[in-house]
C-alpha cells in the first residue's frame, strides 16, 4: 500500500515535470529552457528533473513526442494537431515546431510525423500526382501553421477561420473539391 | 592613396566577416554560431568582428536583411527568395529561416518581410478573398521551403521541381490558373 502510494506519487511528479517542460520549451525553445526553470515551473527540486529523466535533451525528446502513425489517423488529424483550427497550439506541438529548425532532435521527430502523413494523404488521394498534392497540402498546413501561430502575420486579422479551415481542407480534398 | 586603401581592405574585411557569419548562422542557427567560430570562417582576430559590428546579434540583424519591399519586387521574386526553384537556398535566407523560431530579431524580420509580400500578393489578385488566398500563397511557398530544404522530406526525392515550382505558381495565380 505504501509502495502503490509511493509509485503514485512519483508519476504524479513525472507527469507534473512534463507538463512544465513542454510549456517551457514552447515558450522558449529547447536552448533557452533551463532544467532550474522547468523545476521552478513544477515546483519540484531541479534534482528531481535530472533523477525522473536524466537530462534536458532526454527529457526534450520525451516532450515533443506527437502521436505515431496508425490507421484511424486521418487527414483531418492534420488540421487537428497542426491546428490550424483551433486557437492555440498544443503545447507539445508548439515546442516541437518552434525547436526543429534548431534542434536535431526535433527535426528528426518533425521529419518522421510529415513523412507519415504525407504517405497516408497520397494513399487517399486518386491520380497520377497524388505524391505531390499530398506534400502541397502538408507543407501548406506546416506554412499555415508557422504563419497563424509562430509568425503571427497581419492578414489573418483580415480573413476569418472557417475560410481558413475551408481553404486548408480543399488542399486535403485535391480530387473532391475545387470550391 | 593610403587613406583609400586602408578603407577599401577594411571594406573588404567587413564584408569577408559578413558572408562568414551568413554561412554559420545558416548552419549553425544564431544560439550555435559564434563570434569565434565567423572569425576563423573568415580568417581574421575575433576583436575585428566586434570592431566592425559590434555584437553576435547587431551582426545578425545585418547578416538576416533581406530585399525590403518596392514596386519591382513581384510575386515571381519570392519563389525566387523561398527558393522553391532553386536548388540551393542563399545563406541570408538560410539563415533567417533556421532563425526565425527562436530569434526574435528573426521572427521579426521574416513577419516584416511575409507581411509586404502578403500585402503585395493581395494587391494583384481578384476578388472578394485576395487577401485569403495571398495568404495562402505566401504560407504555402514559406511550408515549401522548410519541408524541402529544412526537414528534407523523403516525397521530394520522387516529384519533379517542375510540377513543384508548376505548384507553388498555381498558389500565385489563383484567379487565372487551375491547370
Amino acid at each position: 500500500m505504501a509502495e502503490t502510494s509511493r509509485d503514485a506519487k512519483r508519476a504524479r511528479t513525472a507527469q507534473l515535470i512534463l507538463e512544465a517542460a513542454r510549456e517551457e520549451f514552447a515558450t522558449r525553445g529547447f536552448d533557452g529552457a533551463t532544467i532550474r526553470g522547468i523545476a521552478a515551473a513544477a515546483a519540484v527540486d531541479p534534482s528531481l528533473v535530472i533523477q525522473h529523466y536524466g537530462s534536458k535533451a532526454a527529457l526534450f525528446a520525451v516532450a515533443v513526442q506527437l502521436p505515431s502513425n496508425n490507421a484511424d489517423v486521418a487527414a483531418d488529424h492534420l488540421l487537428e494537431v497542426l491546428a490550424v483550427r483551433l486557437g492555440e497550439l498544443p503545447p507539445e506541438t508548439r515546442a516541437l515546431v518552434r525547436s526543429m529548425l534548431t534542434v536535431p532532435e526535433a527535426e528528426a521527430s518533425m521529419r518522421q510525423f510529415l513523412d507519415e502523413r504525407v504517405e497516408n494523404l497520397a494513399g487517399s488521394f486518386d491520380g497520377d500526382d497524388a505524391k505531390l498534392q499530398a506534400l502541397l497540402a502538408v507543407s501548406g498546413i506546416l506554412g499555415l501553421t508557422i504563419t497563424q501561430h509562430f509568425l503571427k502575420l497581419r492578414a489573418f486579422d483580415d480573413v476569418s477561420s472557417e475560410s481558413l479551415l475551408e481553404a486548408a481542407g480543399g488542399w486535403l480534398a485535391p480530387a473532391k473539391g475545387d470550391t
